[in-house]
């Protein structure tokens, strides 16, 4: 099948292409960013004598007709811009932007106003472990946000058990690269080396998102606090998630026996690290329990699991090849 | 005033020389070591044509004749079989340790049998901002572990605003100096580097001294169910604290006004950062509330202001000079 | 193929556990440390739902009967007692230790005295750069060191325009995975982190493995000055190569044309970076010029092209196969 | 003596006004940015409640009357531009940029036209071990960059030792914090994480530096191949130089004996670490021989050794003080 992936300049465009390259079904048609006219290698050195090709400025048409699935690695707003066109094609999209996660009134609470609100409707939420048979027959695929699919896989097993209306404290970890490629105080070197820090605490917009995703699993509590925090790590993220329950559960049971059949989420006995899952599609989680307080911590590489390799993942799923073909699973250990 | 530190090989023990040798009114009389017979800047070759001096074996009787006051950098249980022959001798003391900071229940359920159980009652808990009173009278300090200074200190201000019994989740992330010297697997820098991960969740010794200090706090609630982790960082601590309260405040009113009087408190109005407090005994703290749900970010230097700066800063006010003479003040930034 | 790995335990037993399991003609039939008795994702966690097998203790005979190559990640002293039996089966060998890298009298005068003489000599220098046809038809393969990989590389091209024995200095920084597993003062995180330091300066037993395969490059000087450095990074060696010539020569021409043919040599235009090799097994050159003056700039992965992914580039030939078969090119970028 | 600081918002600037801020006898009367109208403490958070004043904007006239002393912190080109006016005050002026390290003619080769060329004679160049009776008498001096101090340093007590017109290799390894604040893809932290490489190698116009001071030296060569490398590190340099001598020496009695009665150069018998000055105004040197051929390894801290620490040196010396008051020796360990 013939891919193209729009927005292949960032992190999350790079990994794309990574991955799609190894695919033994995915071809490698369009490779697209704003500039274009310059060759995969300049664009990303580390592809040199491995991915040959070149990138081109985006052209929706040349797109739709050519290709049979669509990676949109580009900023919210431009994503939906995009997908308004291509959903006229014949193509199978897989936006890995925020524009359509989120029902219009939260995306707008959150975002800015939504110029093709028919399609959120349409757009799948791209969580194959909740979502798994409607993503199989969407046309538009939306990708979960990093933080999000953390915090949720922790989440999904106890859902249910939690005491009515219980805070869900989210303290979550991230590495640098989730904050993108861009040159900014946050991202420099010396603000990060031997630092720690929250940022949007209690007001980032995964927090909304996790919290809408709760009241589709029918959770006993949707009141998400969530603190993120930037450490020095280039990829990966930890969610710790704190909960209380109603009733007295073998915890540890439970989760086993949540994800008993997932290929891409392991349980583990032992906390979680990030390392284990770096490089992978895997979702690592540890649950310990203190009577009915539960401390949840759950594992992703935040570019793979919690963005491209779960987007190749879901476009397995759309285009009715297995769940597993062509995704990471071997991480960058040591 | 003659000083000397006992365990001075370990993290703690050399910045004990390094304030102590740029302290205006002490003066580092014995440095002890278990093995001794070595000079201090082979122990600690930073300290080369810096601080000149050597090294000896542990000497009690020696260090209890020709001492004012001394600092025990040593592991809990040698520390109380130290304290009970100096408590003998007219010298000040300074425990590092875990020995004296409990009640004995508490400390004999966590850590192991007391043989020294009448000092405990005479052991002040050396955390200034609280006990500042009785620290002045004291012979003996048991200087509280990192992560319950970093936790209380945040917790303190709004102990008697929190719902009653209500969960007291502690999230802290530790730089690896906190867990000693020790060269084992996870001190390993390949372990450690670019990785994350939660240790002893809810069952680490730190909980039941937190717990008990908010006791004492005539707290609403005590349950504190808490989680450390290792970051890979030298040397920092950062704790979120997450609580509900039963009534709605103006949080950060009520953090700034509680320590508007504490040198070594500072009340930020953005997220607080490891680095900004790194080589100093400031305590930075920020607070953000969604209604009646906070939460509290505090970050110390483990080694400083979590064990070392934090024990001379007892030690000033034991021998009644000022509580700030010769603490470091200055971040190791950038 | 059935493989055999023996030496499992360590980082280089680790990759080569990877890579063969990913490895379309090699089958992971035998994998063994000195303990034995545990899982494959016991022994590396991260590993856990991708790799399933069982490591045992090492059996010389069960791997000469059973397998038809086998990988030897042990260290030096002990490989050479696992050839000599090895090599009285029909099996090929890869020996990633020291002992059959270098000339008797070499070896002998830098590691210890040699228990299996007869095989030097059979064995072949396994880089294949150098060696390709006489690794295709060798039964015993000496894999080379990480540093001689990088440093060789980077002086063939340069080897006969050297001025007649001047002075090679070699300055390489690698990555602390390279120093092992084990927990000793010089792998803890805080001896590493934010630091670096040269360790063995020209005293380290990889300089007369790099003279002495200059000499039989017929090099004009086997004067090798050689310092490695450790650096706060898992993985990746950079290595620094200057020299002076005898004659002026295009320097970025004659490496062009050197490696025009190789598949794992990349050549660049701008100064190499660690992390564009690692997790592959290319070598990144780079050459810069000052009249008859040369900077090289070499880097590769020190696990990977300084280790395993080198020895199973090794095998491939060894078997008859193509040498690129399963050898990992995409890099761990970002 | 009243103190302005020029250019105080980058890092340079930062240790200035630490290292003033503590110093017994200087008293920060001038804090100057571009765009001043802040406080201290907004400009550098660190520094809350510990340095307490405002920053305004550069006011030449304002400092030439009020103050005794000046450090000029911006960049080169700038700095020229503030000397021309200043010298007509009765201030003693410090200049951290390059404008007059060089002869004018090096200083236009490798920079820009000099505006300013008759200061270039008067200002002495800031390296107290070389030209400590100079900067004494000084009214400008020009602090030197960072790696010409640890290489000059290095290479000082060996310069008339050197083969004639041998080639001198300088591979130097800086921290992050050389490239200053700005936020470019060089110092993004993804970038830098987990990577190495050089940059600008034998181009870099520390180069020249290092040779015209060694030809004031009287070296028996001034050819310096100069290459810097960039390392995950915030701060510190270590570098390295090789050189050939035409005699046999006892290299490490040499370098002894010409730093024996130096304060801020201290000799190792093992090779040297960044971390043990880092924080300091050290320069730690070690030096291995095989036989004729040296290799020297220096450490400083980038920012102070390299430039803060020693510019208040300078200054302690122009104003008749003990060149040691005020500068920091403790170093940031661990």
């Amino acid at each position: 099948m013939n891919v193209a992936i729009v927005g292949a300049s960032g992190f999350t465009g790079l990994e794309l292409i990574k991955i799609i390259h190894e695919h033994p079904n995915f071809r490698l048609k369009e490779v697209a960013t704003t500039t274009g006219d310059l060759s995969i290698d300049t664009l990303h050195p580390a592809l040199k004598d491995v991915v040959i090709g070149s990138v081109e400025t985006v052209d929706l048409h040349q797109i739709g007709q050519s290709c049979d699935l669509v990676f949109l690695a580009v900023p919210h707003k431009t994503a939906m811009e995009l997908v308004k066109t291509l959903t006229q094609y014949d193509i199978k999209i897989v936006d890995l932007s925020a524009d359509y996660r989120l029902e219009r009134d939260t995306y707008e609470a959150h975002y800015c106003p939504h110029i093709d609100p028919d399609n959120i409707d349409q757009a799948v939420y791209g969580l194959p472990e909740l979502y798994r048979d409607e993503i199989r027959s969407a046309q538009l695929v939306a990708n979960p946000g990093c933080y999000p699919t953390s915090a949720i896989l922790a989440l999904a097993p106890f859902a249910r058990y939690m005491k009515k209306d219980t805070p869900i404290f989210v303290d979550a970890k991230s590495g640098v690269s989730g904050a993108g490629k861009k040159c900014v105080e946050s991202t420099h070197f010396v603000t990060i080396n031997d630092n720690m820090f929250a940022y949007n605490p209690l007001g980032h917009r995964h927090g909304p998102e996790i919290a809408e995703k709760l009241k589709l699993l029918d959770a006993a509590s949707t009141k998400v606090h969530f603190v993120p925090h930037l450490v020095p790590i280039t990829r990966g993220m930890l969610t710790s998630v704190y909960i209380e329950l109603d009733q007295t559960i073998d915890a540890a049971s439970v989760l086993k026996e949540y994800y008993k059949d997932e290929a891409f989420v392991r349980v583990r006995q032992e906390p979680v690290t990030m390392k284990q899952v770096a490089g992978t599609n895997f979702c690592d989680i540890y649950v310990k329990q203190d009577g009915e307080t539960l401390f949840i911590s759950s594992a992703i590489d935040n570019l793979l699991r919690g963005a491209s390799s779960q987007a190749v993942a879901n476009a397995n799923l759309m285009c009715g090849f297995d769940e597993k073909l062509g995704i990471p699973t071997i991480a960058y250990v040591p």
